[in-house]
């Protein structure tokens, strides 16, 4: 018996149930695989062996799109990390004596930087223990897009996708009054504004997108922006301000914390303002105007019903090759998208040492922000355009999409 | 010459201009009108004489179709209330010595409560005035959905299948983790709770939707409300909560209200929290379980990228019945939905005396509410449900939606 064992990890994304999907579809096609199973909540589940049956929950290729087109983790997820094997290596020897127990040889975790360093780990354990045939596999997932080693990650073409929409219709929302007003959205990124820069997507066909854009890399100066809305407002009545969550001043203070520490209420309680609330608070005190600030919130990394194609596609064949690799005898390698070219936007998908992404963050390069660190540039836009082209056919039963429920 | 001048008012949704695009469709077909014209920014730009040749910027039935799924008011609009013309008619004297100077007969006001009240007052203006060759007629628009004399309001199904499609999305977010957590979503509606009810369109397929729904018409207690949550959390990991930004107390004040009078920051700025902000607080500092708080903010009236089908219809067809209506020579009307039957849905597109509508707030019937006040009953999806069938076809170009721009 060779059995496969798939499960997922970290924050909840569009597209990482398409990476199951990807698995479940390499698998069932290679005829190298006999039961395919899915771990619940991730590499928890895994040590409290809550398995479930995959060939029974999914039952054709219906069943396996939509599973596509269900948010978030289908299996669930953990934010849980294995102790270090070198101090207590009871956790790897536990995971490896459920994996003998289950006849499990290949085992494939989607998953962003710590999901990543768990497969570094135990397929370093199993080659450590003569145990090659167990085949650990990572497949990136993050909406963040931190990960190295992959041109991109899964789940962050859907986000981006849901960012410049929804950016180009608070643009038209806020056009439509002719006083001054200022608009600040928040967008999820505390190390790295790639989510923020897709906001410039809103200009794809000519609209001005947000006027003023600032990612979480370059040192964010509170006058700085100031003056910039101000400037904005003198041509604008409607100004539009895209920033990262985690923008932070020239120290590496968040902005959001630099200000709320003090934040109370009449019961004593003190509030937690995000860098948006904290911007629309200096606004209306130092320039004066109308003004509103808006959280993206969890809606950017689950809005599957406006997920990018090009992710759900990408997603699905990463974790292809994520079982493909697994297959192939292959451990301790993370599947990875390489990019050919821009345009024609050309892709390859490969397998890359787990060991080289674990642990790590990719920022947004310099020469991807404009010089006043107010923009992207084009080299960025030229990078995100890919990203988000087609829409995902999605299934609606009732008015709603119709979601898979695994368990 | 009959020209015809349309304009758009109030809070933007997502089905306004296809009201728009109904009054030309009908206006064009028609035979009986000349110029068709566009007022910018409502009442105030037909003051202004800010006027655009639709004619000119319509060309055929594409540019119809991208009107349709352009969200906001394409012309924009205003917030402003003309002055009484029993005290000072000079404002109302004005408009029509515009409307002859341009040879406009019929003017098609569409927009919510303000907007009507504007209908109502230039009508019986121009009636009294013995100026009968002048037209003046309304069409609903309102997200909040709470126009008497029509079943619903165009731009309330969009919002309402955002509503149901995002907190869809949401309990598949929400439900990956093993954990107890809270999540707390406030939707729009100081005085009416429909949109929030729409949270519950979430269960359409089965799901759980959300766990809590409390709309702003009940009186609010927050110790009901944190022993509700308490239940919740008995059976339940993640408990998902709907509530309108208007909830209040038994004594009528807003719950945003009640609590955030005291909190300041450092620099001695208050900070307005809303509904959902208090009521994390609230489970944070007497639940002690993990919370968060989410607003839906600005898109849950502009996202037109998953507008519901029947609303977009039902729009443009009550734009057509609003213009029918002026070319009969009705005026002080406005168009308005009347529904027949649930199942199957049909409804009746109808004209109705303005004077009735104008001023007054359609709120959530007792009997569309539990007892408890926690959700809402099987009368209210009903109600609800044949609102969001459909999904408004939405033409993408570079990956996000094509909108068309007016001026």
């Amino acid at each position: 018996m060779k059995n496969l064992l798939v499960a997922q990890s970290g924050g909840p994304t569009a597209a990482i149930n398409a990476t199951v999907a990807g698995v479940i579809t390499e698998a069932l096609t290679s005829g190298q695989v006999d039961g395919i199973w899915g771990a619940v909540n991730g590499i928890k589940g895994v040590l409290e062996e809550r398995f479930v049956d995959l060939r029974e929950k999914i039952q054709g290729t219906g069943d396996l799109d939509l599973l596509c087109q269900t948010p978030a983790a289908a299996l669930g997820s953990c934010r849980f990390k294995l102790k270090d094997p070198a101090v207590d290596d009871s956790q790897f020897s536990r995971i490896v004596e459920i994996f003998r127990k289950h006849d499990i040889k290949y085992f494939i975790y989607a998953g962003g930087n710590d999901s990543m360093d768990t497969v570094d780990k135990l397929s370093a354990y199993c080659r450590e223990k003569g145990m090659d045939d167990i085949h650990v596999i990572g497949a990136p997932k993050t909406i963040d897009n931190d990960l190295v080693g992959t041109d991109h990650c899964p789940g962050f073409g859907s986000a981006a996708k849901y960012i410049g929409v929804t950016f180009a219709e608070l643009e038209r929302d806020c056009h439509v009054y002719d006083t001054k007003a200022v608009t600040i959205v928040e967008v999820m990124g505390r190390n790295a504004g790639w989510l923020t820069a897709a906001s410039a997507l809103a200009r794809n066909n000519g609209g001005k997108g947000p006027n003023l854009i600032y990612l979480c890399e370059p040192a964010f100066s509170i006058e700085g922006f100031l003056e910039d809305v101000k400037r904005e407002l003198e041509t604008n009545d409607s100004v539009l301000v895209a920033i990262s969550e985690g923008i932070k001043d020239k120290n590496g203070v968040y902005i959001s914390e630099s200000v709320q520490s003090g934040a109370v209420d009449t019961f004593g309680h003190s509030y937690i303002a995000g860098s948006a609330c904290v911007l629309e608070e200096a606004v209306r005190s130092r320039i004066g105007c109308k003004v509103r600030s808006i959280e993206l919130n969890l809606m950017q990394r689950c809005a599957a019903h406006v997920a990018s194609r090009t992710d759900i596609q990408e997603s699905r064949m990463l974790g292809m090759t994520a079982c493909h690799l697994a297959l192939e005898r292959k451990t301790g390698l993370m599947a990875a998208v390489e990019r050919i070219s821009d345009e024609p936007y050309q892709v390859r998908f490969t397998g890359i040492p787990v060991c080289s992404v674990a642990n790590q963050e990719k920022k947004v390069p310099e020469d991807y922000i404009n010089a006043a660190g107010n923009d992207v540039t084009e080299k960025m836009m030229s990078y995100l355009r890919p990203l988000i082209q087609g829409e995902a056919p999605v299934i609606y039963k009732n008015g709603i999409p119709a979601h898979l429920i695994l368990y």
